[in-house]
């Protein structure tokens, strides 16, 4: 039992065998044995891979994983929840904040994250904020690795930071972005991670501003894309879920499964 | 095994034990066994409490919980960790941003946001963008309750807001914070949750503005507050930690437990 616990609390870190067998005592072939019930049990269960590392410096990892079943199971759900008339905002968006607020769909949606980039050797998450910050969290978490926040205006009061004006692409304007010099380290490997996207102008802004730490871009995830863009900023990334039709006067909302289901 | 997965992803859930006998087709008299395995694995290993609730409408739920000496520990070392001179900011400010941007030290502040909170039947934590966010969230998923997020605009695209001015006890100037009607329902129990309080103006102005939505504020958090303060604008909270002194010019910070600690 304390096996899973602290394999479910360790993601993504390779544990040492003998960290368990001192902890509780038991031989290292009786550890080995537990491991491969509770192996078992996370891949019927969906929970996750747990991976052997054989050797001296071995040990066994645990890799939050989703299955496909639940996966799109848990996003039919969803996109039913999210075509809720009510949800209607003006400028054809979509009020989201309740599914950004509670805790149980966030880990769902970080899980899937992390799942879709679990191979791009993913070393920081970065937002903007605000609404992408929980989503954010709930990703890294699986992947175990750090947020980075990145700011909307430049009045950050967090020593020397980095600014750029970026254009939004659905309404034109020029806005500004700012991340405190010491908050990414040069050369990192950064999944941008956000709620929302239409044209795409605050993710290019994103990638935009992670040029001036040399970092690279190894992958982009966004929630809910729209569908009707002319010309999008940005070409690599996955969504979970498309915006297809907004109709306010008749007050219908029509999604369907996005890029990370359909080009798989 | 699963069990242990189950209920530590299913935090305050009451979950009826015929969930686990068909689920794992067992005898209810093995769940039982195994349970009170699971209840002193979780108490030894400081994971929570297991309750019992007898009865046609029983089963057990998971209280996630941290033990004193886990508490203790952990902000000793947060502490250490949060007095590296490079922290200073203009201001007698900290730099946090690392530290509330690791999930890892964040799901311990949001263990022990859910330990202090255990009792008062919280059905909401709110929190003022941006910092605070990640706190809420970690605290949010231990209690099992959404979370809501004041924005520091009025430019909000979310539908009918409730806007309010208040004034930054610190900097004395005045300043707006505004939540979407539909956010937060009407007469709800609310934990405040934040990262740093100096004066408690921002604080003060949640509370404020949960007056509008005519809800409990059932507690209040803060992760750090500064010990020379004039005038709290806040008097009931408790703090982590305790940012005691700030010496810009000797690069020197000095921080003691909060108020969680020391008036237990």
């Amino acid at each position: 039992m304390d096996m899973t616990q602290y394999l479910l609390a360790h993601p993504q870190t390779l544990i040492p065998l003998t960290l368990f067998s001192e902890e509780y005592g038991s031989a290292k072939s009786s550890i080995s044995e537990d491991l491969s019930i509770i192996k078992e049990a996370f891949e019927s269960q969906g929970v996750g891979v747990l991976k052997t590392v054989a050797g001296a410096a071995g040990g066994v990892k645990y890799i939050p994983q989703m299955n496909e079943a639940q996966a799109l199971g848990f996003m039919q759900m969803l996109i039913e929840h999210l075509e809720k008339p009510e949800r209607l905002l003006p400028g054809g968006y979509l009020y989201m904040s309740d599914i950004l607020g509670n805790p149980a769909t966030l880990t769902q949606i970080g899980k899937l994250f992390a799942t879709a980039f679990v191979d791009k050797d993913v070393e920081i998450v970065m937002t903007v904020e605000t609404k992408g910050i929980p989503l954010a969290y709930a990703t890294a978490s699986y992947l175990n690795v750090p947020v980075v926040i990145v700011r909307r205006d430049n009045k950050v009061t967090e020593g020397s930071v980095v600014s750029i004006n970026y254009v939004s692409g659905s309404s034109k304007r020029i806005q500004t972005m700012s991340l405190a010099r010491r908050a990414l380290p040069e050369h990192s490997r950064v999944l941008i991670v956000d709620d929302f996207m239409k044209a795409g102008g605050t993710v290019r802004g994103m990638i935009d501003l992670l040029q001036e730490f040399q970092a690279t871009v190894v992958g982009c995830g966004v929630m809910v894309e729209t569908a009707d863009v002319s010309e999008r900023l940005v070409d690599e990334y996955i969504s979970l879920a498309k915006l297809n039709d907004v109709d306010v006067k008749g007050k219908q909302i029509e999604l369907e499964l996005g890029s990370y289901f359909t080009k798989q």
